[in-house]
């Protein structure tokens, strides 16, 4: 199984991490995972086809939003909160705390 | 010719700003307003294609970031500053003063 790549913290780009999380499956993923703990994806999106959703796990991954962790035949997913407040302070406190679709 | 359809405040979506702010070009064009002045599409990205830009002038429009206004040939362009400032406080001060590419 391929190896899951994450961009270093120096890779993250503010506009990647605006793309990620300018759709709305994408955005309700990562406020899911706003208090930090770890999940698996069928915790978090679960009527959602695990098809339609290897595309969104990637887009988080890869701009840097969460982390994605194999174990056994689940992936886990943690918010890169620490890092993204580092890099963008107050960004994530905006972001997540706005109801999806009610602004 | 059409009129141009500008959301209002209330239907502006938080999760449609990011998406839309959520390019290089797009960003770079809300930069590029974040002063508050009117400026028409030429000023801004002088270089680039009028074709390659209607794309993104839309994004932005139809998410509610900025306005469009024509003037005879001119379309010029402002900042939703002080709704955007209003809906979502703060973001615009984090995601505009961000530079392009280096975080």
């Amino acid at each position: 199984m391929a190896a899951l790549h994450h961009p270093d913290i120096d890779d993250i780009e503010l506009v990647y991490v605006l793309a990620a999380l300018g759709h709305p499956a994408r955005l309700q993923i990562a406020r899911a995972l706003a208090d930090g703990v770890e999940r698996y994806c069928g915790e978090i999106m679960p009527d959602v086809p695990k098809s339609s959703m290897t595309h969104h796990w990637r887009a988080l991954r890869e701009s840097g939003v969460i982390r994605q962790r194999r174990a056994g035949r689940k992936l886990y997913l943690t918010l890169r909160r620490d890092e993204l407040d580092a890099l963008f302070p107050g960004l994530l406190d905006i972001v997540l705390t706005e109801p999806v679709g009610t602004r």
